[in-house]
C-alpha cells in the first residue's frame, strides 16, 4: 500500500523563517512541495502561471469557492486568494508532503475541511529578536514593524490550535525538528494502523 | 526553564524487538532510562536490588498500591510486579525521557495516572516474521509459539489505544522512527507553549 502524503500547515508571525525553515528540511528530497494558490490578481512580470499562483479571473474563483474547490480563501487588498483543493489532493495522493504557508483565520478553514492536516507554528526565540530581524531585513519601515510585533503578539494567542511549535533560533536545528515531526507523524496510529490488518 | 522528560510506553508482541529498538535509539544518550519495577519476587542469583528491579516484600507493596504509589501493578505467578510513581517522577524532573517495556493491560492503567505518557506499539513486519523470529530465538515450545501469536492478534485489536505504531522490520530504521517520535513530541504544543510566554 502506497501511503498519502500529509498537509502540513506553517503558520507564525512575519519574519519568524518559516519558509527559509521548510526550504532547508526538504532540500534535494522529492516527496514534499509547497501548495500553489489561485489568485483573481494579475500576474506581475516574471510570474508564471502555475509557479507562483494560479491566475485565474473573479467568475472562476466565485466558482470554485461555490463548488467547495478551495480549502480557505480570503480577499487582501482587492484581490481573492485561495488554496485549490485538487492541487493539495492530487499531491498527497502522489505520497507528496504538502506545505501550507497561511495565517491563523486560513489555518482554521483548511482544519475543518481537511482535520488530518498537521498544523505547526514557527516562532523566533522572541520578539525582540523577531524586531531585529525586521529591522535588518530593511524592508518594513518602523510602523510596520511595531504593527507586525503587535500582530505577532495577537498569533500567539491563538497558538493552542497548532499541534507543534518549532523555534527558529538555529536553522538546522528548526529544519531538523520539522524533518523530525515529518517522520514521527507518519508513525501516528491511524496511519499505520493498515499494518495491523496486513498480518 | 528545565524541560521535563516524558515517559514513554512501548508494548507489542513478545519477539517483536521492542527492547533492542530502544536499546538502539537511546544508545550514547543520557537523557534516558528504563523504569525500574518493584517486585515481591525473591532475587535471582546475579540480580542486584535498584538494578534488575527493587526487591520488596507484600506488606511494603500492599502499602504502595494504597498509598497510590505504582503507576500500575499485577500479579504473575504469584509474585507482585508494579511500576514505582517516584522513581519515575523524579528521572522525569532530572530530564530523562523515561521507557516502560508493558503489556496492554498495565498501559492503560499508566495511561490514567499519566495521561501525558506518549504511547508507542512495536510490531514485527508481519505474524509470520514474528513466528519465524521465536522459532529462531529456540526459546519457546512450538506450543508456547502458537500462544503468543494468538496473543499478538488480540493485541493487536487494541493497538488504538496507541499514539503510534513502530515497524520492527529494519532495526536501525525502526530507531530512528523512535527517536523522530521523542524529538517531535518535544514540539508539541503543550510543552512548547511557555515560550509564548518568554517573549
Amino acid at each position: 500500500m502506497k501511503e498519502n502524503g500529509r498537509l502540513i500547515v506553517i503558520s507564525g508571525p512575519s519574519g519568524a523563517g518559516k519558509s527559509s525553515v521548510v526550504f532547508r528540511a526538504i532540500e534535494g528530497r522529492d516527496d514534499a512541495c509547497f501548495s500553489i494558490s489561485v489568485t483573481t490578481r494579475k500576474a506581475r512580470p516574471g510570474e508564471q502561471d502555475g509557479k507562483e499562483y494560479f491566475f485565474i479571473d473573479q467568475q472562476r474563483f466565485d466558482k470554485m469557492v461555490a463548488d467547495d474547490e478551495l480549502l480557505e480563501h480570503a480577499t487582501y487588498v482587492g484581490n481573492s486568494y485561495g488554496t485549490p483543493r485538487r492541487f493539495v489532493e492530487d499531491k498527497l495522493a502522489e505520497g507528496k508532503n504538502v506545505f501550507l504557508d497561511i495565517e491563523v483565520q486560513g489555518a482554521r478553514q483548511v482544519s475543518v475541511k481537511m482535520p488530518e492536516a498537521v498544523k505547526i507554528f514557527i516562532i523566533p526565540p522572541t520578539l525582540e529578536e523577531l524586531k531585529k530581524r525586521l529591522i535588518l531585513r530593511g524592508t518594513d519601515s518602523a510602523e510596520t514593524i511595531e504593527g507586525r510585533l503587535i500582530r505577532a503578539r495577537e498569533e500567539y494567542g491563538e497558538a493552542d490550535f497548532y499541534d507543534y511549535i518549532i523555534i527558529n533560533d538555529d536553522l538546522d536545528e528548526a529544519a531538523q525538528e520539522l524533518n523530525a515531526i515529518l517522520k514521527a507523524e507518519k508513525c501516528r496510529y491511524p496511519y499505520r494502523s493498515y499494518k495491523l490488518a496486513e498480518v
